[in-house]
């Protein structure tokens, strides 16, 4: 760590010769190595940019020159760079740079990023309001080649074309997307790769766009001189750049979809630290699937958007390909191209994040739900985290319940999970949503079989005050129910409700009479969620109605603790507060 | 109309002979300008495809055979000849067909489609699920060049590289969009028709696609020539057919952007029959750019995505070229460019209309809301209306409300939008959306001139019953205010809320003291929506809350009157519903 102790900005950078770089890339990569092994962290992406961005800091003038990176997973060796290498290197404070790039942690950030393919309308709108300013300077966007399949990107380099002033698109070409590359575009990439960018087959310049090609992305000296080239030029250009992802550290080299994301791992050995064979809530869907696909179902689809490894996917991939979906990184592809399959016969199952499921949110409108085709979606990560500002999981319940048509059920354990699969793969009303419950995974004995009808499941039929305990919140319910039951000697009414956007207006009618109080917990953003409308159906009553869930915020790396004081999501906190009520 | 008379169906098409196919292609035109001129409708897209509409049924088999239309406001020749000629030639049954393919109508449609670039991925599915289910036919996407620039059309692109089966994709290439095209794209499909579609610079081949040029997209013997070659092809083909929008009426080729959508009009001298000279709130927000603009304002960006006619803008751009963006169609850019301006300190105002902009939902969040971002994003059309299915103007609220950080505004005349759009170019706290009022332009004398902090708008001071009427719906409030008045001899509060989002806690408050029910109406959908956060404000009190608004459903050219009746929006029955409550 020699060279990299000497180093606090980029303008340190700008002081080195030829071999303390290549002195350098070697302590930014052992500072990578170092927390990502240790805390978890995004590897192949940051090993495969240190050489870039070495040349990038050298050559450019940070942050007169600016550069968005897309996801900005791969952001570490700048972040390494901007003064924030400490975070790297002394455990006790690893948590003082998020794993994204932050206006709040430094001037040579621009935005808060964690979703793909957004870098280069950013850029483009940096640059047009340099032009607007009549400044100076070079806007830069680097992109991976697996962003470069979100429509996004695409709807940003045709209008970059015709920005007539500088900027600088570095496609980030590792030959790699999260898992495996789809679509066509990869062909064509591997072409220009092989003929050293020499293909006629060239999406860059098939919308009007200055083109460059660079072999050797992992060579500070090259992507210096590819810079220099290109610095201060006066209209868009894109530099295609071949790096290789998770360049200088072997393991991350040889199995880059492991090392992608990674938890905590031996640095020596490539053994995960905290590897454990727990069934996961996604297992059991994709186990079902598996199970009908090889008893004679072949009518099923199972799709994602280039993140198979959240969802338990790479068993049916492996076992099943034809009936297996990698779009890429096109979520609003997936879910128009879901309706086109349900259309035609074939029951489509998505699996997307709660946080990536917004980029789809027209199609499911528009595609799925206006043609009220039975396609099933199945929600992951669908609860109050404490990840980064970009990766909420409660914004899916407000999402899906502002749209009509779509049935948005919340199993609570296996079976019920299982039950509305089963259910949603053979109904034909429409789409049909389920969100995974958070946590391990738990079961019991029954599960309604139907879910055409809203229909509650009354776990303990009481008096006075009705939990409403949504998904994995019925254990938070249960708690709830216990207190009430021990401290203030009533017998309370606890609900399972099943149902996300379907009220059960019999049950919610019925609890009038022996009940005054209602409450509801949910673990999603309470505006316009399901407590809220459950709120609504008692306006005109005498029923009051207390709503627990997170307050509509983002929330950025807050220890789950401190979330559930704020929100008042302890079952202290829900008994107080049901005390004043009573 | 000898010719059309004999055409009930696509078998009756196979029948005829070429010069059969030509006089067709004169009934047909003159089937949709009877509908458009006296109806109002699209005119040049379905002018533009009636040569190709024919070959297609002369050489395909549909149903077996499938073509998805992209947006479908192109599929009146194919309404036609799909046994719906009647609505194009009688006006009393002009409305028992919609501007958009639906399968409620025809087995010759597929899907209800309103919004652009959705047609490929859809014929994808359509394509898939023809081979999981191991059978055979065609299946085609017809989308225009316009629509290429949204994102969704490039990743269906990219994954239809990838099916390995029949899929062809016809790209009616008629040179505009809406309003002109925009990107780079455009630059290299003009250099394709240049040279036949020999031009290096292909964007189809770049994906991996195989593809044909056809110059004689308005000649129905080149059509089925060019149908003929790639029917039954075994892999996915671009046809990239050039055509003319408005073909064959004159009016219409000399004014494209003026025929894309027309009111009625005279088929003869091309005048509008209900031409207005209102000035729309649109125009009030332009005309207060144009002149922040002139007067020096140089950091402002007005900002749209293929639909300036919608929003008054053709004279901001005329005179302001610098500061007028159209992205083309690409919502998602719009907004992710707008977080790059603002970033770098332009102010940019994004115009969008209530049933697009769920388009850039994640943008909305990952990019101006995440960042706080100072954006300003005006919409249009957000209001119950009688429109088609793909076009309700009721999710906005919901939608937006779903999203921290962003300030929902809900003006109620042309001296608020002012204010709150002078108030939003000069905030520094983040996103700020407006919503323009339906109706036509009304005035009253002041508006609060600073909207950083909810403030509800307090008219009449009275008791028991507080009516919050929101935006448009101010003017039900007041007679709904004065019904109670008269009939019930009470003196009721009426409040202007001016804050979709935001809540007043104080007012709120206050109203428990002397009142015991609050009504809320709201121009747009309930659930999620802003009476649902008001029931639940008041869900642990003993006011009752009603909510009015419109249920969560899609409608599908619903008259108001019905939909008013509906959702119990007359004075009459929201005064009907209070007398039960009061």
């Amino acid at each position: 760590m020699e060279i990299l102790s000497r180093i606090n900005g980029p303008e340190d950078v700008k002081k080195l010769n030829q071999e303390e770089r290549t002195a350098l890339a070697v302590d930014i990569r052992a500072a990578v190595l170092n927390k990502v092994s240790k805390n978890g962290g995004h590897v192949g992406p940051n090993l495969g940019t240190v050489e870039l961005t070495i040349a990038f800091h050298y050559v450019f003038d940070s942050p007169t020159d600016k550069i968005v990176w897309d996801v900005s997973h791969q952001s570490y060796p700048h972040k390494i760079l901007t003064g924030r290498k400490s975070a790297f290197l002394e455990e006790d404070t690893f948590s003082t740079v998020s794993g994204y790039t932050s206006q709040d942690e430094s001037q040579h950030d621009f935005f808060k990023i964690g979703h793909t393919s957004t870098s280069i309308s950013l850029a483009v709108g940096l640059a047009k309001g340099r032009d607007l300013k009549q400044e100076k300077g070079n806007v830069a966007a680097l992109i991976g080649d697996g962003s470069l399949s979100g429509g996004l990107a695409f709807e940003a380099l045709n209008n970059a074309a015709e920005l007539g002033s500088n900027l600088i698109v570095i496609v980030n070409d590792n030959e790699m997307s999260i898992d495996e590359n789809f679509g066509g575009l990869y062909r064509t990439l591997a072409e220009l790769r092989e003929t050293q960018g020499q293909s006629e087959n060239n999406l860059f310049k098939s919308l009007g766009l200055d083109y460059r090609y660079i072999e050797e992305g992992n060579d500070v000296e090259s992507m210096i001189a590819a810079f220099e080239a290109v610095k201060d030029i006066d209209h868009p250009i894109v530099l295609h750049v071949h790096t290789e992802k998770g360049h200088g550290y072997d393991h991350a080299v040889a199995d880059k979809g492991l090392y992608h994301w990674r938890p905590p791992f031996d640095l020596e050995s490539g053994e995960g630290l905290n590897s454990s064979n727990q069934q996961s809530y996604s297992g059991v869907v994709v186990e079902h699937l598996m199970a009908e696909i090889a008893a004679g179902n072949t009518k099923l689809a199972a799709i994602n958007a280039a993140i198979p490894g959240m969802f338990d996917l790479p068993q049916l991939k492996e076992k099943h390909p034809a009936h297996y979906f990698d779009v890429g990184i096109a979520e609003a592809h997936s879910v128009s191209f879901a309706a086109g399959l349900a259309k035609n016969g074939i029951r489509p199952v998505l699996f997307h994040s709660s946080y990536f499921l917004p980029r789809a949110y027209d199609q499911l409108s528009h595609d799925l739900a206006v043609n009220q085709l039975p396609a099933v979606i199945i929600v992951g990560n669908g609860h109050v985290n404490e990840s980064d500002i970009t990766h909420q999981g409660i914004f899916d319940i407000p999402m899906i319940n502002s749209i009509p048509n779509i049935k948005y059920l919340a199993p609570t354990n296996k079976e019920e999970l299982l039950a509305m699969v089963k259910w949603a793969l053979v109904q034909t009303e429409g789409p049909v949503a389920i969100r995974l419950p958070a946590g391990e995974v738990i079961s019991k004995d029954t599960a309604f079989l139907d879910y055409s009808q809203a229909r509650y499941d009354i776990q303990k039929a009481g008096e006075k005050v009705a939990i409403l305990a949504l998904g994995s919140y019925l254990s938070l319910g249960k708690e709830v129910y216990q207190r009430l039951t021990d401290q203030l000697d009533i017998s309370p009414t606890l609900i399972n409700p099943l149902f996300i956007t379907d009220l059960d207006k019999n049950c919610l009618e019925g609890l009038k009479q022996e009940h005054s109080l209602v409450i509801t917990l949910e673990d999603g953003s309470l505006t316009g969620g399901f407590g809220e409308t459950i709120a609504a159906f008692y306006g005109d009553s005498a029923m009051k109605v207390l709503n627990f869930g997170a307050t509509k915020e983002f929330t950025d790396n807050v220890p789950m603790e401190e979330l559930a004081e704020r929100y008042r999501l302890t079952p202290e906190a829900i008994v107080a507060e049901v005390k004043k009520h009573i």
